[in-house]
């Protein structure tokens, strides 16, 4: 059978295609196809905002889990929010505005049934260095406020518009072995921060690196406090074990999620009876009630500070949707439903916009709070707006109740939470399946730890990048043997048994032929030829006269790969061996027929399959042989 | 037959050959196999200097032709030389200097048997409009000279550092379209630069971008000197039809050949008869007799000037191994031999590192004289012997002979050298055959003619290496149907005859399986699966329930591919649908275990072909269907 060339395309045609796989490769258009201007206003209303479809179909049961897990995320909410807005540097307070609105947009944009809105310990240690960098936190922490909102409000913009424009893809160039290993870093430069805490210590580094962090740590020992040591140790001993009964049996989950609300409840009573904040162990001291003031008037929209604000809030923004996606993908899956990533990125988006006016930071689905969430059982987001629910009477009645919460108790909840995201058994899996996946995770990590966040991040993705480059640079070959008994060619070295055919070589190129890899396929061809001429002269076999190339897996060239292949042609003719090719793909068939290298080639010499082109070439040398022999 | 997993490798062999992949492709050691140490010496020597090789079977025969076809390269060599020194701002007498003895270097190092090296009219703009930047050649024209000597140096340092270090694929990013969008470019700057000379006119600017250059040249129109104008358009006009000639029939190359010589010597005879320089025709002046002198004191080799010469080096010695491996690689592929690009770079490193010490400035395989040289039918680089015996001939005797000759000459000479540079043809070609790559060309070309030289290739390699990561985002995949009558399967859109299988949707994934397309070919997957179940819908067929993906082209994965794949799977399973997989190389197939997918999946789902894949879903699903009918 003869190889077709496609149907004729107009180059805009083309040009449509790709600009539809490139940015609507999930076609959210799908639905509108076919429907009446009504069905379609409503079908978009419900694409926008999701709780219109969850909401209509909502039941009692799914009332009754999502009450369960709301409330359960709720306790472990408080004191994540307080703590975690420490990390950022902030007033514990915002970490519960934090906790308020947000989770209320999302519920009503977003479309995970599982993820857990507020802030998350990654973010708030990122934005909260990021932010160092620009403004001191002790010296002027109005200025430092300030740009945390700003930052919060640009991040939400550059996510809402990432999604608007469809670029969402960009946030996969973090690959999963580069997530791993950020997140693994940030995770142990948080934990050795809260030796500040644990310890006790007044006097601390303001840098991330674990060199530094250290050095503080050591410095000055006859600081430490035993008090807080050992409310610490307790604590996370206590946070752990719940956390590892919980993760065992899933019955227990609640133990794990109130351990932290318990454990706050006895320490914040146990320092106002004792008064233990006289004997060094420093409190989380007043906090207003009410609830999120509007800070619309504190955002930098004009000014020296909206450039650096927009620079962190690059950074904020692919942290927080990479954090959100890749656990929402996750619990979505194991549902069987799917997520939209460009849909879920707006939502972010107008979350993150909107709530930095109502004196919000930076948040996302947090990783922690949404496991519990999935494993509490919940079954829409409905278990946000129950959390947020339980977070507005705290913010409104119970802050008082916080002031004597020791800090120490908050460095335990936030080291029992983030242990957790060290992760040595996904990297040791990383390493055995991908080495160098292996290494963008290990860089990710100490670039993070040793040199600082945003360099670890460079560092790891710059490697995957150069490892997907240098793929395109040597792509590769191999050749290709008949499977005895069958018209089935095969890789020879995956497949040893399989046989040649005397003569003829047949060779794959696995990768589209570009510029970046049309001279080292040009090497490459040669070089297997070489070695088969090598082979063949010691065996005492008739040199190589037919070169087949399976195009099969090619599925693009450009100009400077059809040169290639006419100098491999050139070449290979002044040696008296005949070029062929096997099944060119539809794209790279036009071009060659564009290019005229068709006609220098000769249409005969493109068989539909490698068996044909083989039996063509094989029965002509069979008369060269014989008209030879005569 | 089953999937083989292929003989076990260990990481240390893998590595090794993906080392061996990157930088050995070709294979240069091949030659010292199984051979004695005495042979291994003797092959080495031949492979650092391939002139005991061609040298050792001269015969009678090539050095008739080379003499003629070298006679004729230094006709033109002479008046081009001292042109093109003028372009790099340089004496006229560097010209000429480059002309002697580099081509004895590259004669004795170099391996291509048609380049003719030289001083390039390319290189020298380029060289010369960087140096600009960092040193006027008119008021500081000792530092400008000495920096020329320096970038030469590091110039030759780089290009051999790149072969040394196995590092020549690099110039491969440097795409075919690129180089003939940068050519055209650069070669419009010289065409208009020469009007400074054919108009005779005084002032001029020294930027090189289009827009400055035209408003120099219309500035001053009382300016233009008829006499030039009407010397440059004759001689223009004698060269370009003499050029016509010459590559119309190739028995008349010597017309094209001695043209600009004979315009040179009829010029000059005019000029001294009618004193023409003292009427406003400027002259090239004092040259002074005698070899190159030793420049060795004149190079920078410590102090603030070393950064400056290694950064005009890098782009230097790119343009300049890029255009003497394009043309040479071209000319070795028509007379059937193959270039090491590698060797070449070293070749040309040694000779530009040792040349800068004796006062030549940056030369390589010129274009325009290459052409010339292969149509005189030279044999070796011989040619390139006699030519640099006549140039020095030329410096120690016939110096004085070209005080008088008129520059407006030499900016003829230039002017119709490079005027055929300028390539429409091929970038129509290009616009033909691939749209993205003529992007990048006539970004190339708009960036150098409106920008800069360094902008102008900065823009067109960004555009070429955008598109091939946008290729690994969003690569490509089919639905293949069963050609009718065989157990081929292939794309449905290029073959619309192909059939499909009632139940079953057979995908083929046209690339490696990455972190930055993991997503992608997910949603790819759902949308092919989507579409196929709206036609069944309305065709009334049954649904899809078997998934069989055609991994032949997968050549390889990482981890973020496998969480894909787990993913895919978890929602198929979920919607009852079984996952297959076709054909996957030994590489995927070995991930895919490592990783412990396989035994989720199961091993019986894996087939060596799409044929018998497609045989057991659909014996399965009529013994279902059977089922559910009883």
């Amino acid at each position: 059978m003869e190889v077709l060339r496609p149907p004729y395309k107009s180059s805009a045609s083309a040009f449509g295609d790709t600009v539809k796989e490139t940015f609507f490769p999930d076609d959210p258009f799908r639905q509108f196809r076919h429907q009446t201007a009504a069905t379609k206003f409503v079908l978009a209303m419900r694409y926008m905002f999701p709780v219109l479809d969850w909401g209509a179909k909502y039941k009692f049961a799914d009332l009754r889990a999502d009450l369960v897990s709301g409330l359960t995320i709720a306790s472990l909410s408080i004191p994540q929010g307080i703590a975690y807005a420490k990390l950022a540097n902030l007033p514990p307070i915002y970490g519960l505005y934090s906790t308020f609105l947000p989770p209320l947009l999302y519920a009503i944009m977003g479309s995970s049934r599982d993820l857990a809105i507020g802030p998350s310990a990654i973010l708030s240690l990122v934005l909260g260095t990021i932010l160092r960098q620009e403004a001191d936190p002790v010296k002027e922490p109005e200025l430092h406020l300030r740009l945390a909102l700003t930052a919060t409000f640009f991040t939400g913009v550059i996510q809402a518009g990432l999604g608007v424009f469809r670029l969402g893809f960009l946030i996969d160039f973090l690959s999963h072995a580069t997530i791993v290993g950020f997140v693994s870093g940030v995770a142990v430069i948080i934990c050795l921060q809260q030796l500040k805490g644990i310890l006790g210590l007044t006097h601390f580094t303001t840098k991330s690196d674990i060199i530094s962090v250290l050095h503080a740590v050591f410095e000055h020992p006859q600081q430490w406090n035993w008090r807080t040591i050992v409310i610490g140790v307790c604590f996370v001993t206590l946070c752990l074990v719940t956390k590892y009964i919980g993760t065992r049996n899933r019955k227990y989950f609640w133990l794990s999620a109130g351990a932290p609300m318990t454990t706050v409840v006895v320490t914040t009573f146990c320092t106002y009876i004792t008064h233990a904040e006289k004997h060094g162990v420093s409190i989380v001291g007043h906090l207003k009630k009410g609830l999120n003031p509007i800070s619309t008037h504190k955002l930098f929209l004009t000014g020296p500070y909206v450039l650096a604000s927009v620079k962190i809030a690059v950074v904020v923004a692919a942290i927080g949707l990479m954090e959100a996606i890749a656990i929402g993908r996750t619990f979505a899956s194991m549902k069987g439903y799917d997520l939209d990533g460009n849909k879920e990125m707006i939502a972010f988006g107008v979350m993150n916009t909107c709530s930095a006016c109502m004196s919000c930071y930076a948040t996302t689905g947090a990783v922690s709070r949404s496991a519990v969430n999935f494993n509490a059982g919940c079954r829409t987001a409905f278990s946000n707006i129950v959390m947020s629910f339980v977070i507005m009477v705290t913010l409104l009645v119970l802050m008082p109740l916080f002031h004597y919460t020791p800090n120490v108790t908050l460095a335990a909840i936030i080291f029992a939470a983030v242990i957790g995201l060290i992760d040595p058994c996904t990297a040791y899996q990383i390493f055995k399946v991908d080495k160098i996946d292996f290494l963008a995770c290990i860089a990710g990590f100490l670039g993070v730890i040793f040199i600082s966040i945003q360099m670890g991040l460079v560092i790891a993705v710059t490697i995957s990048l150069a490892r997907l480059i240098l793929q395109m640079t040597r792509p590769h070959t191999s050749l290709l043997g008949q499977i005895p008994g069958t018209n089935v060619f095969r890789n020879k070295k995956q497949y040893p048994g399989t046989m040649k055919t005397d003569g003829i070589l047949v060779i794959r190129i696995d990768a589209g032929i570009y510029f970046s890899n049309a001279n080292y396929i040009r090497e490459r061809v040669f070089r297997w030829i070489a070695d088969e001429e090598d082979a063949n002269g010691k065996s005492g076999q008739s040199s190589i006269r037919y070169v087949i190339i399976d195009l099969t897996p090619v599925m693009n060239i450009d100009t400077s790969g059809i040169h290639g292949f006419e100098n491999i042609q050139r070449i290979l003719k002044s040696r008296g061996v005949q070029l062929a090719f096997a099944n060119p793909g539809s794209g790279v068939f036009e071009k060659l027929h564009k290019s005229k290298f068709m006609e220098s080639l000769g249409q005969q010499w493109v068989f539909l399959t490698v068996s044909e082109a083989v039996q063509v070439c094989s029965s002509l040398l069979a008369m060269e042989n014989k008209g030879l022999a005569e």
